[in-house]
Parts: structure tokens; sequence; C-alpha cells
């Protein structure tokens, strides 16, 4: 039998511990899967964690880059997470001398994808990362091997449990948006500075990466158009249950006429659809290809056990020694990633106005509506409540059918100018397609 | 750059046709991600198809054995199906000169798997067959690769798409059984011998495969428990629909403290379940393991393209020289397939009886269940229809907490001896795990 794989890993919170224990509980039967066993030869952590079963006898550095440049370790497993430092640092340095590495890093794919690829090729050390999308939902795999033989139409996923599992309880349970973070944060399911999911830039990493792997592009994170869910009000999600909508925040990479389109935003989708029956703290994805036609897989996107399930996944793939580009193409031949702006899109939106309650308001939106051809799919006007009347408003939302991003912005903007509507609109795109 | 990889596409019919329509389509891409070309070198089919554009200059064999065992080919891809025969000779032939076999054969996979699993170790010839279960969906290299830093504990999928789309017809329509077969035959959906499809045997050997692989057991089809849809009737979906259920036809492969269970039968999937909500010629799988909990694959369960897509994903692997054994295991390391009686199998069951229209009638049932301990959790008593009034019976559907098979069997037995129910009662087991 072949010597065992030595692993090195670097980082035992969340993942790490998860993995380790794995290692520890299912060791044999990775070893018959593995065709080699699979031994903690090294790690790297803020304290020694000598004494503890999991960990054995595998030697502590107390510098991860150091690990990763000289340890005795056949592959390099980096759990410490952040885009640059030490995590950058020492991923280089394995990469270097040719030693295989395992990651669950989005920030830093997101950021530094395409040089680590490059190393990676050059030094023909392969570069795994399952566990840095969808947590234990294998859709790296799926998008680099198993839809290899697909032209690639759209990707589109839930990639951030944290605001799922907001907007799943704000929706079920018609709680405001700032009640449903607080609870997210006390469940351990939203950090203390809640901006990088809530914001959407977690997803928007994630999106980038699979928009790689999907079109054979660069990946490029700048190429994402990002909007968080902070703006997203309960009326907003009364207002789409009563349309038959759900709101999900959305990654999507798309195909279109002006290039590939890769956006994340609060999306309108109907309740039937896959992704809308994904709730709570899951994951989803959805992937449109032109021989499978549509694909999606489930699960969960996050937490140590089904994270480190993924890492285990791609120290099987070291092991049995599966070679292929970080991104299913060398990277000389990728692409450059679309920039297409958001002002091009074309789909359906939901827009939600604080009219003034005068007579000809409402006349004049359907004009600067009707002006630039956007059609109507249906107008819903709620009886004024005492806030509301008080304020001399009424509360109004519109669904348009098919037009493009730049022409409701501009016809948002006319009405404002005018003085029909109050506040900023809340404008929310719907999708139609099969997502 | 490498030379490409040459191949013997043994079957023209549907998924053949898709596979050479999607080589060509996607050659150039194709061979980015593979490292190296794909080319058609020699084929077989009932007749030649010279001249056309996606044969090329392949070369024709009148006898795909002989394409096996002498052609001019890196691997072997069999489209031609059946357990036995052509199919057979010809993939044992590939093998035991060393070349790798890419197959969509799931009935020769049942009968023979174990033996092929051997010639490809003995003969370092990988074996691949994604296309074999789930048609487009990757489960096979989902269990095999992605999960299998997982102890797996239960496998459940609607695999058979002419079962899932009369049953949802049926449903959603409130059509019976027989008008729905009808239906999906003229649609293509079903053969003119529909038995193999709606008895169950095509969901039962898709399900040996995958208890192979979560397992770790020897291939073994005659250890599944099987039950077809032609019992279902129109009543039992009505029935579901007021408890909030509806009937699937699943395949489950579950540890139990028995051993390993492998059945196929009809099934009650509370509404809301991942499962419930596949309607349709979709397929679908939820894997769950220790490490990830749950994991749910979505997507077509055939058709020549969707099919093609999982033979062209093989196709990459063997390009890409990637070898793991057949089961995911060394052929030596799997063990036999436990043999779980159904009458050992716990769980919930629904029960549908023609109960005699007379006074302690209902007593006696409940008596009956009473005494070997089955607790009711429903009982529905509707109103008699004219026929079952003029029959003196009256319909009633039981719903049981847990229980066991055996236990049910012979409450039933007794109630039909004692001649307060009339006809076979309808029996169908109730899923209460997340599926």
């Amino acid at each position: 039998m072949t010597k065992p794989l030595r692993l090195g890993v670097a980082g035992l919170g969340v993942v790490g511990t998860g993995l380790v224990q794995l290692l520890q509980r299912q060791g044999n039967a990775l070893g018959v899967r593995a065709g080699r066993g699979l031994s903690l030869a090294a790690y790297s952590a803020r304290r020694k964690r000598d004494g503890r079963a999991e960990i054995g006898d595998a030697l502590y550095y107390d510098n991860a880059v150091k690990l990763a440049a000289e340890g005795d370790i056949d592959v390099y497993v980096e759990l410490i997470g952040g885009a640059d430092g030490i995590a950058f640092e020492s991923v280089k340095a394995a990469l270097q001398r040719g030693v295989p590495v395992v990651t669950a890093n989005k920030a830093m794919l997101a950021a530094h994808g395409l040089e680590l690829a490059r190393l990676s090729e050059a030094h023909d050390a392969p570069l795994f990362y399952e566990a840095a999308v969808g947590g234990g939902i294998p859709v790296i795999k799926t998008l680099r091997e198993s839809l290899a033989g697909n032209a690639i139409e759209r990707v589109s996923g839930i990639l951030n449990g944290t605001c799922n599992y907001i907007l799943s309880r704000m929706e079920t349970d018609r709680l405001p948006f700032d009640a449903c973070l607080a609870e997210a944060q006390r469940l351990g399911y939203a950090e203390a500075d809640p901006s990088f999911d809530v914001g959407g830039f977690d997803t928007a990493h994630k999106l980038a990466i699979l928009t790689s792997l999907a079109f054979g592009s660069k990946i490029d994170a700048s190429a994402v158009s990002v909007e968080g869910i902070e703006s997203i009000t309960l009326a907003d999600l009364v207002a789409a249950d009563e349309l038959g909508f759900r709101v999900k925040l959305l990654g999507v990479a798309e195909r279109t006429p002006h290039g590939v389109e890769q956006r994340v935003h609060p999306t309108m989708v109907g309740k039937s659809a896959p992704l809308a029956q994904i709730m709570g703290v899951l994951n989803a994805v959805s992937i449109a290809g032109d021989a499978i036609g549509e694909l999606t897989l489930v699960g969960p996107g996050a937490g140590g056990d089904a994270t480190a399930s993924a890492v285990a996944a791609d120290l099987i793939d070291v092991a049995r020694g599966t070679r292929l580009p970080a991104f299913g193409r060398p990277a000389a031949s990728l692409s450059d990633a679309d920039r297409v702006p958001m002002q091009r899109h074309e789909g359906g939106y939901y827009v939600r106005l604080t009219v003034v309650d005068r007579p000809g308001a409402m006349g004049a939106i359907a004009a600067r509506f009707g002006e630039r051809m956007i059609s109507l799919e249906a107008i819903m006007q709620k009886r004024a409540t005492r806030e509301s009347a008080a304020a001399g408003v009424v509360p109004v939302v519109l669904m348009t059918h098919g037009t493009t991003e730049a022409l409701i912005r501009d016809a948002l903007a006319r009405t404002l100018e005018e003085g029909v509507v109050r506040e900023r609109p809340q404008v929310i795109r719907i999708e139609r397609e099969a997502v």
C-alpha cells in the first residue's frame, strides 16, 4: 500500500476542527476510498492543541507560512481565511514548492484566484477549493467536472445562509429586518459585523468563483454588481407574497447579448421555483447548460462538519493524484471577464412607491412609465394606513413586464423630480427564468 | 499537446446520437477542459451512418464486440443497453484488454457490476457510469468522490421519470392511472411494455448501484425489495393530499439496526419535503451523511442530451487519466449486501380499507391494531359513495405512528379473516425522515 498522505492543516476554527475530527472518525474508511491513508502530520493554530486525540502526534507550527514552506507534508490545507496576509502567503509558499493546496478561502480566491491558478500550473501543484462555495454542496466539482460537456448559460444561487435565514424569518414570521438580523447574530448565523454577509459581498466572492468555472473567464470579483438585503422591508415581503413571489438574495451569472452578467441582489422569484423553496440557512445552486437543461443542488452552505466534508473530498482527490486546472481550463485560456453595466440589465421589475395622495399622481407615474414603453403587469394600491394618511401619501406597488434597468431608473428619476413620489423608490429585480 | 482520446461508441440511439452531436458541438471546449481532444474514431450501430457531420470519418463496425476487442480506440463507450448479450460481452472485451469503459447501462451494472469492477481493477481499465443513474444528475460522482468523507446513512430518490410523471399527472389533474400511463406512452415517456418502469424494476437497478457506492457493499439487485405503482389509485392520491402528503415512487437505501435496507415502493412524503416538490419527469436524489447532513440533487433523469452530458463528463475523466475503483473502494473490500426482510421495516403506514358497513366493524379493526400496539395518527372515513353504499361498504383511511411491517400485515390479515374488510387493503409506507 502507498504511504499515507501527510496533511499540514493551518487553522483550527470551526472548519479545521470539523476536519480533524472527521479524519479521526472516518480514518480507515477514507483510506480505503482514497487508496492510501490520510494522516495529520502538522498543524498551525493560534495555540498548541497537543494531547487531543484528533491531533495525535502532529507537529505544531506557530507560523502557517513556515508550515507551508518547510513542513514535511504532501498537501497544505489552508483554513485560516482572509484574502491576504498569512493565508495568501502560505498558499503561495506551498504551491511554489509543488505542494498541492486545499482551501476553503473564497475571499482569497476572489482576490487572487488567477495568480494562484497560474502558480498551481507552473509548479504542477493542484489547487482544490470545494469548500469555498456552498459549504458541503459539491458545486465546484459539478461545474469543473460533471458539467464540463456543457456550454453553461446560467448559474444562479442562494449562496449566503445568513441572508437566506433573515429573509426566510422575516417572511414566515412577519418580523422586521433588524429583529431577524439580531436573532441571526444570537444564533451564531451572522457575524458581529454583518455587513459582509448582508451587503452581498460574501455572495459576490462565491459568484465570482462560479462564474470563472462556468464561463471560462478570469475570476474578477470587481465585475460583480452587488446589492445587499439591508433595504428590504417587511412591506416588500408581504407584497411579494400577495403577488406570488418570494424575495431571495441571489447571485446570478448569465450569458446575455451584452456579455456575461454577474450580479448579486435581492430578487423576486416565483413561489413555485426551486430556489424559492430554500428556506433558512440552506444554500442552493441552479445551473443551466445546453445539454443538461437545468440541475439544482441543495444542501448546507456552512457549518464545520459540512464544510469539512468538502475539504475531505478534495483531500481524497489529492491522494488519488487527480490533476486538473484550478478553474477547469488552463489559466492561459481563460478570457477576460465581461463587465456588463447593470443599466443594460433586461428583465421585469418590482417597484414600491410612496405616492403623494392627490388627483393625477398615479396618472403622472403611469405616463412616465408609458413614455418609456414600460408595460405594467400588476398595480397594487393598498388602503392608506393611519401613518401614510397623516403623511398624505399612499403605498403603491408596480410590477413591470420586461424592460431595461436604464428605462426603469430614468422613469423613477422623473417621478421624483415631478414630486408625485416621496422617499427613494424600492426596486427589486424579478427573475422569470426557471430559477 | 497530448494526442486526442480516440472514442469507440457502440449504440446510436437517443443517448448515442446526443453524445456524437455534443462532441461535434462542444469539440474545442471539451478539448480545452479535458487537456486533450476527444475524437470519434469508431462506432457501431444497427446501420452505417457515414456521411453525417457528427460521424465524420469514424470507422463503422457492425459488431460491437469486435469494436471493443479490436478497435483502435482509447475508450469504449457502451450505449447499447440490456443486461447481457452484446453490451456485456463488449464491455468485458474492452476491459480485458485494458481499454477504459464508459457506459449508461444500469441493467448490466445491476446484474454484473461486481464482476465488471473486478475486471476493471485486474486490467487497470477504469469503469465509469455516471449516465446509468439519474440521467444528467451527477449522483455517481457525488457519492463516489464528493461525499467520500462521509459515513452515509441514507440515500433516497425519485429515479424513474415515467413513474413520477404518471403520479404527478394523476395528482394534479385527478386522472386515473391507466389514462396517465397511456398519455406517458403517447409522449414517449413510457415504453410500449411499461412494466419495467411502473413495476419499480428500473428504480431498483439504479438503487442497487447507489447502495453499493453509498454503503460499500457488493451490488445486489436481488436484495432490493420492489413494489411498483400499478396499484396506486386516484383515491390514494386524493386521501394523501387531504392528509398533507404526496405519493412518490422512491428508492431508499438506509442503514437500520437490522442492516442496510434497500427498498423501492410508492411512498407517502410530506408535501413540504424536498422530494415532494419534484413533479413530472424530473429526477431527484437526497443523500444523508454524518458530515454533510443532507444534500439533494435535482435534474433531468433522462433524455438524450442530458444523459450525453453525463457520458461526456466520464469521457473527460478518462481523458485526464482519473483512476478510481468502480464502486469507490477496491472490489475486494466490498462487503456482502444485507438482506433485510421488509417484514422488519419500521415506519408509519397509510392503510386504505373497504370496510363492511355494519355496527362494530370499525371497532373490530381498531381492536386488531390496538392489540398489536399500533397507534393511529389519523382516521378518515368518507361518506359512502353511491357505489359503496350499494355494495354495503365504506372507504376508510388510517395513518399509523411508527410500527413494523410484520405487525401491520398481521393486523390486516386478521381483519380480512374476520370479514370486516373487503378487497385487498391498500398499504403505503410513510417516510418521516427529511426526504
